[in-house]
């Protein structure tokens, strides 16, 4: 049995497909507040941005994710206490000359950009096929999820960053989100005045990139004896 | 202070590679054991992929991320006796009518693709910066860097399966991977016999697709009385 006709033409990439992705994979970074700019994003560019989430993988088909779309200022205000609070905390746990640094680095940029994303996991009401053994899947869905919409707003031109120095429940309280839905992401997205060409935390020396040969293991780990 | 040259160049994407991102979002399909070739995959072709996957967002930027590549097939095997007694026990767990499409669905390619692709998280030494409020940010990061190789090996014409019916004590046993490894994902990687062009439990109505407005909230959650 097929599923699709024999006539269904099958998508073949090539070279020039594979190098744009490359480069949008390459271009992508993590955008604070400093960078963004006030331009509005158009509800057609955001439907773009949406669309590319709702198309990504997820365990069972089971789509298990819901977006809230926040550009109320006063909204975004108190979810900007909640990251206060907790980067306050956050600050005392690096060792002195870490936390000095981390004290100078612009973290988020909540209220600076024109729109914020709370995105959701969604518990499914019935069993998941495919989410039987390993539950959290689901929640990786919707991690799927925003990973294709990163990337298509890179491609837009705009720019996403990702705020995770926050209380979930908190977040969840502000937006009257249901008690089963779960927070994955709370994202901010704009124009930007420029991406920068790497990683600020790799240009700040914060952390080390590592090369394909330090992640890379062939066939099992060695066990240490 | 400004990190990089004034002179660095700001890539502008347009319409084309908006275009061409669209269509490899819209093109990826999780893949089983019925569509895989058994053509080998190039080391060249590997590492391409790789390369998406380490190129990824990551939490404060620490790259927690294992990779361990398989194409041994006593090592698939037992991986697949995994997903056998796990497949067994999901089974019992549906109704009926769903219990027996369930069981004709092909759900892994484990043995059939030519390599496979088990990805870890690695918790770090030390604190995290962006890590200190949810902790699962950590995963997440891996999950991103799983996305982003789920789309280049798809612009490669290579199809990905994420296995997650799987008991992840017992992939962490058959690797000999270290005790504070996460087990994220188990991927099958391969050369296939045709992309489907909807998502095969889209195809089967195992489940229906959502819409944008399904799943798009604005501003906040109208609270239910």
């Amino acid at each position: 049995m097929r599923f699709n006709s024999e006539l269904m033409e099958q998508k073949h990439f090539g070279q020039e497909e594979v190098r744009i992705l490359e480069e949008i994979i390459l271009h992508r970074r993590d955008v604070r507040g400093n960078r963004f700019l006030p331009t509005p994003v158009s509800n057609e560019i955001l439907e773009k941005i949406l669309l590319a989430g709702i198309n990504g993988p997820s365990v069972g088909f089971s789509q298990p994710w819901e977006f809230v779309v926040i550009r109320d200022q006063e909204v975004k205000r108190r979810v900007r206490e909640s990251f206060n609070a907790e980067n306050e905390k956050a600050s005392g746990l690096f060792d002195n000359e870490k936390s000095i640094k981390y004290r100078q680095i612009k973290l988020e940029g909540i209220e600076e950009s024109a729109l914020n994303l709370a995105v959701f996991y969604k518990p499914s009401a019935g069993v998941v096929l495919g989410q039987t053994s390993m539950k959290e899947v689901g929640l990786y869905s919707v991690v799927c999820a925003i990973q294709n919409m990163w990337l298509m707003a890179r491609a837009l031109n705009i720019g996403i960053g990702w705020v995770s120095i926050l209380d979930p429940e908190k977040v969840k309280q502000i937006l009257d989100a249901p008690q089963e839905n779960q927070l994955v992401a709370y994202l901010c997205l704009g124009y930007v005045n420029e991406f920068l060409d790497r990683p600020e935390l790799e240009i700040l020396e914060w952390e080390k990139k590592k090369l394909l040969s330090q992640v890379v293991i062939h066939e099992k780990y060695t066990k240490p004896k």
